[in-house]
């Protein structure tokens, strides 16, 4: 049985993922944000799951990740999309290889244009399939595209060939959302978002995305750079550097 | 395995739910309209299952259910709020029993205040708990409490009592949405449903309910005693009749 869990950080509306597998007991965050690095634990605990991943869609500019915090403090691993290589990373995903964590089956679906190395999550468990879409696909909106090697056009083609040709009732879980939503489907995106859906072209959406006059992201010099080591270890660093030798150690 | 679509009639903008059991073959539909019998039994044929059940969270006012001529065209049963108590119906719901069809297992909430027989259908099957709201609770909004013997009051607590406490993640499905909106949770219509969310006291909600000066609604006076007999049972009324009597003497 699968446990799922849609968690909120207030500051960078950034919604963390939890889903964990009854039979093993172990659970995985999706985008965990430092911030709210307790509320987490406390929920993974009351759940009485144990974290043994971390899973990111892609290197964040908004919010600095916990998984290297977390990693210190459970022995957890971390994952990102193999291409983008933090060293800091104990596993690559990547689109030809499910991400399996006990009952929990997640497919990597590379979507880029957010930032180049984005990847989305499809999970089937119960009736409807869930995608965890990151930056790549909002409600009613996606992701920004005029930094970190993002490309309106590459984002064009992931949300359009990739997410919009998943089954109509798939559940679509993004990771911000500015005005308290909370999920969509893709049915809905495809018809109604103001962006990507309907019978907006390649040519609309380039339009869009070169004057949405957004500023400056605020955290973006702090953010990327703490991200690419896998988010900010802070005071947990040495201890989490004795921690990773000792799990490699025994396996 | 549990298998759920969500199908759109665009005239009166109805959301009918298919839910269907792979173990059995069964299935069943929730709210289904008679302009879209044929969808929907192709829909049925498509997945290879068998229409068990049709199952009413009220009696509409602004469509016709295709029960009736479902039950004729299949030979299912047609299931409404027992104390609705159409002599048409073959099973009768209450809040106080489960209506289960094969691993499909349904547990009805009685939410008055639209209708003053009004009833949601709650799920469990996969990681997220789905709610059929009916027309008690929409995305952003809710049913009318101006005719059937509605009551705004009674819809403020059947909604903040009774739906509002199911667990955050739980996926709202609603029988209408007017703006190609297909899903919202329970938090998010906590949080910001403008008629029932966030601080609004029932003061607010009376207020709002008694100065929406909607229209009358064009097919009640055809709807309402239509829906009383299960629907529009045209020109396969005899048939179904016949097979009603068949159906009771084999079991």
């Amino acid at each position: 049985m699968i446990v799922f869990r849609q968690l909120f950080e207030p500051e960078s509306s950034t919604y963390t993922y939890l889903l964990g597998c009854r039979q093993t007991g172990d659970c995985l965050l999706i985008d965990p944000v430092v911030e709210t690095i307790d509320r987490d634990l406390s929920a993974i605990q009351d759940l009485g799951l144990t974290l043994a991943m971390t899973l990111e869609t892609h290197i964040h500019a908004d919010h600095v990740s916990s998984s290297c915090r977390l990693r210190a403090l459970t022995g957890c691993k971390v994952a990102y999309p193999a291409m983008e290589g933090p060293p800091c990373a104990d596993v690559g995903v990547s689109e030809d290889q499910l991400v399996s964590l006990g009952g929990i089956v997640l497919r990597p679906l590379f979507t880029p244009g957010h930032t180049d190395t984005h990847h989305s999550y499809l999970m089937e468990a119960g009736p409807i399939l869930q995608v965890f879409t990151g930056d790549a696909l909002l409600i009613d909106g996606c992701g920004r595209t005029d930094f970190q090697n993002g490309s309106a056009e590459t984002l064009y083609r992931s949300v359009r060939e990739k997410l919009f040709t998943l089954p109509d009732d798939t559940l679509v879980y993004p990771a911000h959302d500015y005005e308290h939503r909370h999920v969509s489907t893709i049915a809905q995106e495809r018809e109604r978002n103001p962006r990507l859906g309907g019978g907006k072209s390649i040519e609309n959406f380039l339009e869009i995305m070169a004057n949405l006059k957004l500023p400056y992201p605020e955290k973006m010099d702090v953010a990327v750079p703490a991200n690419l080591r896998c988010g900010d270890c802070g005071s947990n660093a040495p201890e989490e550097l004795d921690q990773r030798g000792g799990k490699t150690k025994q396996g």
